[in-house]
């Protein structure tokens, strides 16, 4: 016990938060759920898989299955929910059921995450996922201090578990990294100079061509501007536009001329 | 032509808006990420799916497997990408990519899902993912107006389909009461079907003028697919800029015949 207690605060202070949050899966039946769910689990940054009494071939085929990741190889075994969450200060049940009577509190994922993100913080975090076909039992509910379900449609509440677990690594994952995240990179917007120039050339390519009369007045031309002023282009696709359309004007007055 | 119009304008009054979100399968080879993707939507409210050039036997199993769901049941197939997006009005491509020289703008999916979600206030939108072992391609791309991707962690980027869609469709559910608000009035953006027009015409045009070889390939006119979706246009500009672009190939074509 003593040995355990010491390993346990050498893994605490040792693991990073994202190290800290273990998926537990309970009787999984399926090996490429058992797959799908640490492949999201590298997908999102996770790394500590625990399987409460799969079926031992599932365990096995998933294990060996070409790629197997180091998540899977490293996955460990339990015998019951209690051992499995031993290590855990907060063990947090999902479920799709919603009036199902719950002897739990129930929250939606997306607050859910932003506490699950908050206890990562100084403590171990059991996420359970129950059996493709039944869930959770209520049995293993009572390891939990409270469910989570993700917000899915009226008509068809059930996920896939593979996608379940894809979706809440996702929203955990989402919450550590929302202060991170890079800004899109915006193109540099045209200037004002090469906007009016593209309209100059249009303007003459579509006198030339006959679209407008040839002495098309002061209102055509602010249409004209306007129109592609909407264009939004940014500097370097006003360049090439440019180029393009005195092009068409070369071809255009080079053979209007005898 | 007018019957395809009008069909889309039936379409679009009577399509609530998550019907206007078309998940669009490239290629997929395995059916059980037809299904998974079909399993998704279904949890999450969407039920637009269409598929490109699948492999024949994917289709058929994920067709006939036990408890298919309606949506994949109707489900529709097409020849070509250009073909499946014809009638959207924004499409959106999903990548993993960071590194990989991207010619389109890169968004993450949560800025994204605003984006896809504000747009859904009045048009349809394609979200395109590409198959199992490559993804989309860059001729997938060019038909993009813009990519997208889930933040996932840098040693594993690639995710298995049927998450990866689960992912994308749980954040545009969840962003699906943040946007209803924001109903400021949007200038109707041109179809995908236009958007091609206006690229075919101005590829005449840009070879009858000299600026492109007669016989410029697949590249050429990728680039300047794109460089036209970049120009957001709105339905009725597509119009204006069509009817001056065909004026001047016209022109063009006049003056090259003796």
């Amino acid at each position: 016990m003593v040995t355990f207690t010491l390993l346990y605060w050498e893994q605490m202070i040792t693991a990073s938060e994202p190290d800290r949050l273990c998926v537990v899966l309970v009787a999984t039946r399926n090996p490429l759920n058992i797959g799908a769910a640490a492949r999201a689990m590298s997908n999102f940054g996770f790394s500590c898989l625990r399987l409460v009494n799969p079926y031992d071939v599932a365990f096995r085929e998933a294990r060996s299955a070409v790629g197997a990741s180091e998540i899977l190889t490293q996955a460990q075994e339990y015998k019951s929910v209690a051992d499995a969450v031993a290590d855990c200060t907060l063990v947090v049940g999902t479920t799709a059921a919603r009036d199902r009577e719950l002897q739990h509190p129930l929250k939606l994922l997306e607050p859910a995450s932003l506490d699950i993100r908050e206890h990562l913080a100084s403590g171990r975090v059991a996420l359970l996922f129950g059996s493709e076909k039944r869930g959770l039992s209520n049995q293993d509910f009572s390891h939990c201090h409270w469910l989570m379900r993700i917000p899915t449609h009226e008509e068809n509440v059930s996920m896939n578990l593979g996608q379940a677990v894809a979706v809440c690594l996702y929203e955990l994952a989402r919450r550590a990294s929302a202060a991170s995240t890079a800004t899109d990179e915006q193109p540099k917007p045209a200037a004002s100079v090469e906007v009016e120039r593209i309209t100059a050339v249009l303007l003459e390519a579509l006198r030339a061509s006959g679209y407008l009369q040839p002495r098309s007045g002061a209102p055509t031309e602010e249409k004209l501007r306007r129109l592609v002023r909407r264009l939004n282009l940014s500097a370097e696709d006003a360049e090439v536009w440019l180029g393009m359309l005195r092009q068409i004007v070369w071809k255009l007055n080079q053979q209007t001329e005898p």
